[in-house]
């Protein structure tokens, strides 16, 4: 259950080439998969989708996000899995 | 009573593989198991359940919280045991 | 009356195992037993009462509150025995 | 897929020279060609289009970003690629 | 009239143990006995009286106060001489 | 086209002692000419016009601007040129 | 035209012991005479007039303003020199 993490960032080693959910400041989502990510939290994200009311509103490829303005990342399959 | 808490993560060391309540800004609350922390208050926790008015809002599995989104963590047991 | 107090954390060390009331962002104020604290301004306390309108609204067991979002730490007993 | 992208850096350096949608914060968006970066994710970009509505509101020459107003930056021709 | 301040920290140095008016983020004035203060402006005031509409709303004992929450720190004695 | 810009701040050492539209937060704009700058974008600026609705409000000679508040900077001339 | 300033704390050490007016965050605007800065903008000023609607609303005597609720300083003759 534990999957071999010892440190916050480990989650997000173990996530590369993943899709993950990423809650951002000002309420937005986006899903997309992970291709790099730094010790300041900056993430690289293929393939987003921002989701609205459970709806895509829009799609991006490759994008930069700066670590400062996200709340929480979360690898969409354990989201998706565990979702009622 | 003090448990042997000297430093203030040292309370979070001894939470490793248990609940805690954490409280984020913007008025958001989630119980989960809490793996991984480091001392910019980055978490992994697991099992996730976020709570608005005394209700599971919605579930995720493995989650990163920012450090910086954080306000409080409480381990869920002496939260509960304590509650009114 | 000045305690021995020559610097800011000289005061949160007098104050382990003691009561403090602590004002934080969002004009949320806790009372509690400080059992440890950092340079951070990182905090545990036990026993923490949640007051609004002076009442107590919530209890929480042992806590860490993460020092970025607290705006003052005062020791409970000269708050209260200097409150008109 | 993954286009040699290690570190998040990794994908601004691959967008020198192109264009670049960046949203900021304050719901912002511009259009631009990146020249230079820095590791606070201070930007130049070259003739900017500031974006509302799906409209060109107003047009810059060179100009210099301040990293901490930025929120995701998406190489423009993998955006509008993929847009539904 | 200079009283032999070269820098900032120098106007808190002569200011120990003597009233100090802070006025702190979100509106909030307070007026007491500055006793210690740190690098990041962090205070220890005795005595305190948070003042609201010229009146004095709520009285503190030894405090500690977060540098990060204040905007300006005057001591009172000059404060008063001088309001008109 | 790229005027031998290898890092942001080179567009700033090429703009000293001409104008610069400058961006700050809380929607602010002012036009000035720009005579010093640092690290943290910290600005020195002579001559400056605060714009509101493509007005001149206000008028200041040498002026400190922090760096925290500036959004972007953009030399006036490439503005101006390419305006619409 | 340029008075020698090379950075931009080469304006803030030319102003000691002049009137400068500083600008802070919510709206706030203060004149006064600049005794003492540091590098992280903290300032000392003496006789200072809190200033509304061209009016003074309050006056203090030295005061400590912490640099991070700055927005600009303009030494106050050049201000009202060129004032319209």
């Amino acid at each position: 259950m534990v999957n071999g993490i010892e440190r916050p960032l480990d989650l997000l080693n173990n996530s590369r080439g993943k899709e993950v959910l990423v809650y951002l400041k000002g309420d937005k989502q986006v899903v997309g998969t992970l291709l790099a990510f730094d010790i300041h939290i900056n993430l690289v994200l293929d393939n987003i989708r921002e989701i609205e009311n459970n709806e895509v509103k829009r799609k991006f490829g490759l994008t930069f996000l700066r670590g400062d303005t996200i709340i929480f990342i979360s690898p969409a399959s354990t989201a998706l899995k565990k979702e009622v």
